[in-house]
């Protein structure tokens, strides 16, 4: 039974500062060696010239074209948040955040609230019902969560409460004519009416007022999405498949398409995570799975951060995983999302290296992996959605087409 | 006037056997000359992560998508056995086989009887008509053969009576629930039980008999599919196109898009198919024809057994039929209408070599012709369907568009 292992460094892709990339910079022995025993190429994951967001992207690597399946992120982080969804729920993404007297967001973040503390309100805001419509809050990593509105007659076609910088907290508005609409976009602002009433009563943030910190008196909504749900990857591709991720986002992508998401301790989505830890989970989940999807958030943070050195140093940390699972022998294939150059501390349309190594794979001419070697692979150029068809010929299930 | 000889090796393309594919193990200076003096690419020929029949990858590679001109194999064959087909025939592929008293399949083959024997039954299966249907017979090379329906009211959806592995004879069943499609089940089954009836009273079945031989005393049907006129390569490309191969279903596809198909003595479609004479067979053609496609088997057969050293071989023997068509002065663009590597034994997603060289071929960097080094070449990566084009502009009958 062939194996497959996508590994999806996030945000991967770069320009070089100084003549050099990250890739390009940094050491990592492992990674090449694969790359001089496997094949190379460069991919478009949404086509040329558009910037792939982290959610559609991994939709379309993971083989589901995100014109018909994205309709928004809130699905994804509430889904990655652990909210089980039922058709038709409204889920969006949320932040914790401080607003002052006069409604004024004055920290998006309340000052980065540790997760352990962030996790405290959750019980303040749960059991509301508003007009019928259940909300149900989830915090998932510091700051961040995700609600779900479960109810008649209520749309996702609303907009965000979240000012996306400090100033006054938005109202959110109906994006069309419905009733529906208008009355979702009434819940959400007496949801946040609510939520703002009894933050400010809570005993951690009277604590947190004394002792200067930020307090989390705000619940900030955007990313307003319906779930439908979407065939399984099982049902639409034949292929029993695993996650090992930290960040709420990619696990919440694999619920969505009926991925076994596994629980690894240590994997924090940050560049603290814990990369053995993940390593080995993905060699267990080899076991009882065809496809094991790993994913790795830091190189994407610290691009964002514009940190070259972190990015780099981050890439030689990835490295020395690889042995782990080159031993297993399952095929692996490692790439990116889409690029997040330092220079830019951005998404861009930079397209992303990928190597393909393992037993069906034909050797090419690159021996080093990164954006310039990666270019002259044997692979050539391919579109994002050519992944999941690469994947499914490795695995030894590629169909013939006549006879 | 130019010219465009189109050399289609069957399952060239393969992956490495201790570090090498049979191209890259073969001696091939000729071939080499044409890579060093022209343009390589690499080529999907049905597009990523499909696996190619071989009747459909020539339809594609001909220029004739097979997502609309293929509906099953059986007209192929039929037309390549040399049966004149009629809109609304429904053809199907056979073999004769042979069953033991209680209709159990004992070998699908009947011993791979010799063309020149099996040759003696058509007699005994001719002039059959059933319920008005006019059942058609002919036999090709060894065992295997064609039947064709003509009458009113038959249809192509009715399953195999082959098992495809020893074990009792199946019945044709309707795949759907229209009359047609019974009735036509019916009529198979019929000829079934009569072709076992007569083919038991023949005279050389009686003397294999005795000889301890195993009779051929049963047709095994398979791949119906139903005749529906293509428009010829002519008024679709306007170009006159003759083909040079040795198996049936090459010279099939070449009649349905009304290529000349020539009759060359000693090409046999297997490894001791002469070479030379289908090399002349071409050159001759070039006189009287725009482009012509010469089809060579035998690559594929080596990569299906597993044979590493015969498929080396055989790149080997056409490397020295190449001078001679080089020296015609046509454009020559060799490749491969799938994948066979010999450590699969089947056809693969792999994509194939491919070489263009002639005056209009731009030449590039590549000095040899194999997997690995074409993957670097000034062609890229093509698809299947992008080959015509090619060989449209190579011939100066390329389309400008706009002024």
């Amino acid at each position: 039974m062939e194996k497959v292992v996508l590994i999806i460094c996030d945000g991967l892709g770069d320009i070089p500062v100084k003549g050099k990339t990250p890739l390009q910079a940094a050491r990592k022995p492992h990674i090449d060696a694969l790359a001089r025993d496997g094949e190379c190429g460069l991919m478009h994951v949404l086509g040329t010239g558009v910037i792939p967001g982290s959610d559609t992207a991994h939709l379309q690597l993971l083989g589901y074209e995100p014109f018909l399946y994205y309709n928004g992120r809130g699905v994804f982080e509430a889904l990655g948040a652990g909210i089980k969804l039922r058709e038709g729920d409204v889920a969006l993404r949320c932040n914790l955040g401080t607003v002052d007297k006069r409604m004024k967001v004055i920290d998006r973040r309340a000052g980065r609230i540790r997760t352990e503390e962030a996790a405290r309100f959750g019980k303040s805001l749960g059991n509301i019902t508003i007009d019928g419509v259940r909300v149900i809050f989830r915090q998932s990593v510091e700051h961040r969560g995700a609600i779900v509105l479960r109810g008649e007659d209520i749309s996702p076609n609303i907009t965000a409460t979240d000012p996306h910088k400090t100033g006054p907290i938005l109202r959110a508005m109906p994006l069309d004519k419905t009733n529906e609409a208008k009355r979702t976009a009434r819940i959400i602002n007496e949801f946040t009416r609510l939520s703002h009433k009894r933050l400010s009563a809570h005993p951690l943030n009277i604590k947190r007022k004394k002792e200067g910190k930020p307090v989390a008196n705000i619940v900030l909504t955007r990313g307003a999405s319906i779930f439908e749900k979407a065939p399984p990857m099982r049902k639409l591709y034949g292929i029993s498949a695993a996650c090992v991720a930290g960040g709420a986002l990619y696990k919440g992508v694999a619920r969505y398409i009926g991925m076994d998401v596994l629980d690894v301790k240590g994997a924090t989505g940050t560049k603290d995570t814990d990369l053995v830890a993940k390593a080995k989970a993905a060699k267990k989940a080899l076991r009882t799975h065809d496809f094991v999807f790993l994913h790795i958030k830091a190189t994407d943070s610290l691009g964002h951060d514009g940190d070259f050195k972190g990015k780099t140093k981050m890439i030689e940390k990835i490295d020395k995983i690889i042995p782990l699972i080159r031993k297993t022998g399952a095929h692996i294939i490692l790439t990116a999302d889409h690029s997040t150059p330092v220079v830019l501390k951005r998404h861009s349309v930079h397209p992303v290296p990928i190597l393909a190594y393992g037993k069906f794979v034909r050797p090419d001419r690159v021996s080093k992996f990164d954006e310039r070697e990666c270019a002259t692979g044997g692979m050539g150029h391919i579109k994002g959605r050519e992944l999941m068809p690469l994947i499914i010929s490795l695995l030894g299930k590629a169909r013939m087409f006549g006879s």
